[in-house]
């Protein structure tokens, strides 16, 4: 298995991976009482555990050794190196994120911050974040609520244009686009889902499916794992809650994913320089992709993104449906 | 219907575009005795048909009308205006492009040819192409062997990323990214497949699906429309259809994409220097990518292409199959 770089769209696919690998399914490996894999990371850290974080027992990515990172002629690679865990979101077998208390909620968002943290000071990744596979049409793995923290050592394709588009509005407008999109957002009204304190929950205006919904902080920051007040992650978990349990009346199935700003930790130089100015424009946020069932589809159907729901009209059904626990 | 644009990634997307219009299956309104819609183009001219261009008859973008290219506060947006047109590759309503004779096969790329070219003397029109679904799990809408034009008042994601690689890779080395690709491929010749005259087959290096392959021919030429002579004609057309029968004992289902440069014809102004200048660096080619079956994917999955396959292999094994008709 190896990372190469595509010389034309600059993305790296990797290539070779073989078949996967088959990962153990019964007895429940997530539960507390197989508690199978090493621990790296409780929560609380004293008494039984609500959130624990262990690798994956079939990683899309190797966590040992270098990067490996070479030409071959034109071309670019580097060997298929990250790190990829699971985040056990609660020890109870059934249920879904959603359906949990605002505080565990809380909790799971703060193993996402500490793994990151954790992560970023390994200068080999560019990029670590948390994402959500929720039903079997995302292709969550188990039943049993988790997540997934992935780290990688390139910045992901998609991320990297947000960061690249970030950087040059600032440049032109000297603000930031996140920051005036949840303005007009909040101005216009129509695409709000909810709000809760310092965030918004809205559908964007150019949704790629049904229902997508954005969750932005109105403060300005890059970073999803810098230091927050209690009452703003508490803020942040109750309109999450509230959003999903929302999103689930539209759709059993749907990816959460973590946007952030790439690592600014690794060792100084030019790319490190290039990393740190352009992540001051990005501003953290969190989409929510549902999965719509959907059969093969015409290339002029995956060349552009066809969404057959006006955003206006998605908002406005989710903010007619009841968020209550 | 409009098309909006994403203002982080700076893609277009259709919103609201609605459910699927029925379009008419039986009795087949691609065969000769329906001869339903209008003939946009038949060839040759005179006698019973071998090619004949009808506009698609539930479109996915409406031929009338005007842009309307406008602001919504940060925001752009305009109508959901192109071109939608069906080119039925032969009167017989069994088979495929790549059983057809290579002159057949040459009279279905001088339709494609001659559309982009006419649809390019519309103003409005930013791209056109032809692309082909092959098999009900690319989506072909009929079993009758077809391929599509389609033109839109935007240069689709994918294609300018391309675009505008080729451009900084030109301003930083003076050459064409694709030509150095196509020399490094003929001397590494492990990802070749074929060749044929002035037109190289191969596996591109960061593939993004197994047997992923591309058709590129060795002199710089940015435009697939341009005149051609005919011995080039012939050797283009004799190895798509090598090539698709190589690809057909792999995977009965196959996207062929041609990608070609945008509209330069458009009136004067900034926009029209913009594709001029980004169009000289690029050069056209044909793309296929084979659809082989998969399940729901993880997020992770999607951030990043996974290739099972070294391309190196797929390659090899395309290469050791028998492409005669």
């Amino acid at each position: 298995m190896e990372l190469r770089k595509d010389p034309i769209t600059r993305s790296w696919v990797v290539v070779g991976h073989g078949e996967e690998v088959s990962r153990p399914v019964e007895p429940c490996p997530l539960c507390p009482a197989t508690e199978s894999g090493q621990t790296l990371l409780r929560l609380p850290a004293d008494g039984p555990w609500k959130v624990r974080v262990t690798p994956h027992p079939a990683p899309l990515y190797r966590i040992e050794g270098e990067v490996g990172r070479a030409a071959e002629g034109i071309y670019d690679k580097m060997r298929g190196v990250g790190a990829h865990e699971i985040v056990i979101e609660s020890p109870v077998h059934v249920g879904t994120l959603s359906r949990l208390s605002d505080d565990d909620i809380e909790l799971v968002f703060e193993a996402y911050k500490r793994r990151i943290s954790d992560l970023k000071r390994d200068s080999r990744f560019k990029y670590a974040t948390a994402l959500k596979n929720q039903g079997p049409a995302a292709a969550a793995e188990w039943t049993h609520p988790h997540s997934e923290i992935v780290a990688t050592t390139f910045v992901p394709r998609r991320v990297l244009y947000e960061l690249r588009a970030a950087k040059s509005y600032y440049e032109e407008k000297e603000r930031c686009v996140f920051c005036d999109i949840v303005r007009q957002e909040e101005r216009a009204g129509k695409r709000v889902v909810d709000t809760q304190g310092d965030y918004v929950a809205f559908c964007p205006y150019a949704s790629r499916v049904p229902f997508e919904t954005w969750i932005l902080a109105r403060k300005h920051n890059y970073q999803f794992e810098a230091p927050r007040a209690e009452s703003r992650r508490k803020n942040l978990a109750a309109l999450v809650g509230r959003t999903l349990r929302r999103l689930e009346q539209v759709s059993d199935a749907y990816h959460m994913v973590l946007h952030t700003s790439p690592n600014t930790n690794v060792p100084s130089g030019h790319i490190t320089g290039y990393w740190k100015t352009i992540s001051d424009d990005y501003h953290w946020h969190i989409e929510v992709m549902p999965i719509l069932p959907k059969g093969s589809r015409s290339y002029a159907l995956k060349e552009v993104y066809f969404n057959a729901v006006m955003p206006e009209d998605s908002a406005k059904h989710l903010r007619g449906l009841e968020p209550s626990l």
